[in-house]
């Protein structure tokens, strides 16, 4: 295993404390339960949003804390559920006492400890909204129904914007709603990752093979495979992504090409070429975009695209100013 | 090899023409020769900022041509010097008469290559500063004295702010200067990365080596040795950055951990949160920071340390706005 870390057990300590050295004017990290909140919470009247998931898939949920997204993110162990007390104090650091939207990606441990934190969370009115955006497979490991992978993303900067302007804790989770019902996704790798403290890959491939559908922990997708070029991967992700929703003829969407960690922004360029001239074939106009690697599997190389349907409000809240760590805009 | 592309031979067009799809507003692309040049090009009476080099460093410099840092950029193949013609045509297409700015990496071709295309601009009043921080070693494959690496990416921006708010071409060339003067560098590599028409790897490295002082492009360093803790694998890159300015007690600084690729965000924490409690014993204050992959050897899994020793006025120009494909804040 070759990473540039001191101790599997302290990588996601030391990479919190990373953060708060290099973000102290954005965010603040509170450790044992380790949370991030942004550095003006709770911003009083204003609905929160808290996030959160297994650590590894940075910048996905940390970097993501700011000004117009998240007022909070509560970082798991490596590919691990963050527990009931860490989601607790967030969401309490978090509250200004307009509600506490929590955006919950689908996966079995991240609901239930979601939704003790909520119990907990006595004084906060919680709400939750769950992501299941993956279109690969139905169940998986660690999920009962549809993974939430790239679509929480965008979830996160349009229902952060939405909050950031005043929008009530119905209005939010309603647009959070709404983000879910139009997002789908589907992602592949080339390689596998090495979670820290396992010290050997999560899984192999051969020099020659590609895993279509697979999960960003590394969970089996629908085929493992040949390589192939990368335009014929790309339409083994949108052909599925597309006839799901369905995308139609005329329809305005945000294309989403990221890279799972290990893949290089040029090849990511190639994937983006190959989905918008597909999307084009079919009449889908894309308004808005977004490319790289937000929502990564540590080292994994490979890449997932997401499309979400976009309405003028949802535009409207995408290029909205944002001032987090990892995604700024505006302001 | 295990890519997203389609053809070694047409990855860089390829990712050019994904870049043209996805950031109309920011750029143009042309090819043949291939150039990127900001959406708004030519900006009359503004000094024009044109860079480039080999591709396989994305973002750089591509994903920084737009408002407040670069004018044009030139990639040329992967890990090879752009043409004169390419240089030439971005210069003249960058030109708004007031002067161009090269800004170049110091590697043998590029420097020929910018030089020639400087006299093939004949209407064009140009000037160069070649940027040489990296500490690792005075000579090395491909360039005589030190090479060019993350100093680079702040002298962009720097210089591209000041020649946004209006400097004349004598105060750019004289901020980059001394932007050249006071940035040191230093990087390792964990692997090597693959150039897609070479199809194997660089170089090798076993599986518990390390190359400290890296150059990007796979160029051997200081030494080849056993893998360490990232805390002292940071002390390896941060001491002799830090010596040869040399930065001292009371020195204000930028702190740029750069990603070579391959290597997660979460390491880069993990780097910068060592690097700096480094410079904080050393009583050097970090007042700005960049963390991410922002000079890239492809796929690379590594990192690399650069230190700017700041003034008022650098300050004031990285807070600047810039708004390009790779880039943004403020505006």
């Amino acid at each position: 295993m070759k990473k540039l870390i001191n101790d599997p057990e302290r990588v996601v300590t030391e990479a919190l404390e990373g953060m708060a050295l290099a973000h102290g004017d954005l965010i603040r990290v509170s450790y044992d339960p380790d949370f991030i909140v942004r550095a003006d919470a709770p911003v009083q009247g204003k609905v929160a949003i808290v996030s959160g998931g297994g650590s590894g898939h940075e910048p996905m949920h940390g970097g993501f804390v700011g000004y117009g997204m998240l007022d909070a993110a509560c970082p798991g162990s490596v590919f691990t559920s963050p527990t009931p007390d860490q989601v607790q104090a967030a969401t309490e650091a978090a509250d200004g006492g307009a509600g506490v939207l929590h955006i919950v990606k689908n996966y079995t441990g991240d609901i239930a400890n979601f939704e003790m934190a909520a119990e907990l969370s006595e004084d906060a009115n919680v709400r939750a909204v769950v992501i299941n955006d993956d279109v690969a497979v139905e169940d998986s490991l660690y999920t009962a129904g549809r993974r939430g992978v790239g679509g929480t993303v965008l979830a996160e900067k349009i229902c952060g914007a939405a909050a950031e302007r005043g929008d009530d804790l119905d209005a939010v989770v309603a647009l959070c709603e709404r983000v879910n019902a139009n997002v789908r996704s589907m992602g592949m790798a080339l390689t596998s990752c090495t979670v820290p403290h396992a010290g050997e890959p999560t899984f192999e491939l051969g020099d020659d093979e590609m895993e279509i559908g697979i999960g960003i922990h590394g969970e089996p997708g629908r085929e493992r495979m040949k390589l192939e070029p990368a335009d014929d991967i790309v339409a083994r992700l949108v052909g599925p992504v597309v006839e799901d929703l369905p995308f139609s003829d005329g329809d305005r969407t945000l294309l989403f090409v990221n890279g799972l960690g290990g893949t290089p922004l040029i090849e990511l360029y190639v994937v983006y070429r190959a989905a918008a001239k597909l999307l084009e074939q079919r009449g889908i106009t894309v308004e808005r975009r977004l490319v790289g690697n937000w929502i990564t599997s540590l080292e994994m190389a490979g890449t997932s695209i997401t499309l979400l349907k976009l309405d003028d409000e949802m535009i409207e809240l995408w290029d909205a100013p944002v001032h987090t760590p990892a995604l700024r805009a505006g302001r």
